[in-house]
């Protein structure tokens, strides 16, 4: 059908859904007028970008006006940003995979509630790149973790129930064939590393603690390698987790920082 | 001496040290100027709560203005916040433990840098309260794990090192203390559990996907409020490890949501 499934029986049961972090709720808003329209939702961690990004994506589109006062959809809170571009959401996901998964739990349930199908999401950012060109953009084939499995780990309750990261393979052709229609536009497909810390997860020696040695990061960062992992990041297993279980076709590609 | 400890024999031979996400650096700040006299720090999730909180300091201690037009320090990036109000600093970490983490490495390492000494640092946010009063505060007295214990997992490189998530006992005597002073303010000590997820991991029954019942929910809840549980949020376990690691005084305490 095309539709994003939501997998909670409790829903149905709801008088009312409150999607508390970005200040929508299905009693408050006409979910399917403001939403039944999309088909592609980009999610980055910063949200000054997302908003450029936005406004790149409506003059790319040739919507009317300059794009220049595209509006806040969650302006109400501060805890994350949303533009629209006609069909395309632009939304801000904080850094690291709690921020994340809390920002995909709500806009799932949004798609859900406003009917939307066949939507198509990407996740964009940056990221830290492994034996590759600065600025150069990967494709993300699997996502793994900071064993270089394709798993992420979710605890529910006190349980750990363990999710595949797999991503949609068709897409990520998509995006490679796009990419080649663009001259110097450094383009590959990798493992993508996700990570829960920023220093320590990621073998820098530049944190406030560090306990490894040059040799010991470099050692860490090979086998990274070897193991087919091109860039680290710190969101890509929850995003490719709740994306796949949910029926969004979804995909990941970052852009190491230069 | 009272000064704050990095634990990172490179640090050292750095000719610069970038602090990333809070656009300030060595080279291109005077941090010992600019915040050697900083005395206490104060963190909380959301950028425009902290704002307010600023605002508030500046009120509370009388400083000269308004408070109104308090300047971002770092205003460079859209990571996070900072206001200073005379000795405190106000910080916004984000949502969840990558999140904190980050800013944490880097405040640690301002703090060094800027030679401060005797700093008070303490966590102030929101909270879901467990079978206590909406609208109290909890003073943690120790950060536990979804298994209730008082420890933090932290992944370095592709090991895994526990830590202990001790706060200190003083100031949470302090600050309870302090709420006795003022009427109608119910506050309490208790443990303080802290998860990776708002949904699956905190027994919501409202979250995209939910794979457990109203009475699973409920039993783990009233387990968690056995081993002396009385809120949950996403941060305090890493907040109370990188503390203690780096010898700031540090507290957490929260305000279960109305």
């Amino acid at each position: 059908s095309g539709l994003v499934h939501v997998k909670n029986p409790h829903l149905d049961s709801m008088e009312e859904d409150v999607l508390y972090h970005l200040d929508l709720g299905t009693r408050t808003h006409n979910l399917p007028a403001m939403f039944g329209d999309i088909k592609f939702v980009c999610v980055g961690g910063s949200p000054n970008r997302m908003r450029a990004f936005a406004q790149f994506m409506h003059k790319e589109l040739g919507l009317a006006g300059d794009g220049e006062d595209l509006a806040d959809i969650c302006a109400g809170t501060d805890r994350y940003v949303m533009y629209r571009a006609g069909p395309v959401l632009s939304i801000s996901h904080g850094m690291g995979i709690p921020s994340i998964s809390i920002v995909l739990h709500e806009l799932i349930k949004l798609l859900h509630h406003a009917k939307c199908r066949d939507v198509t999401i990407i996740r964009i950012g940056t990221s830290g790149g492994l034996g590759i060109e600065a600025g150069s953009v990967v494709i993300t084939d699997t996502a793994v973790d900071s064993s270089f499995k394709p798993r992420f780990e979710q605890v529910v309750l006190d349980d750990v129930v363990v999710r595949s990261t797999e991503l949609d393979k068709d897409l990520m052709e998509e995006l490679l064939a796009c990419s080649k229609e663009i001259p110097d536009f450094p383009t590959l497909v990798g493992h993508t590393m996700c990570t829960y810390d920023f220093y320590e997860g990621q073998g820098r020696l530049d944190g406030a603690l560090c306990s490894f040695s040059s040799e010991k990061k470099l050692e860490y960062l090979k086998r990274a390698y070897d193991a087919g992992v091109r860039n680290i990041e710190m969101e890509s297993t929850a995003f490719a987790a709740l994306c796949g279980l949910c029926g969004l076709k979804g995909e990941s590609s970052h852009t190491p920082a230069l």
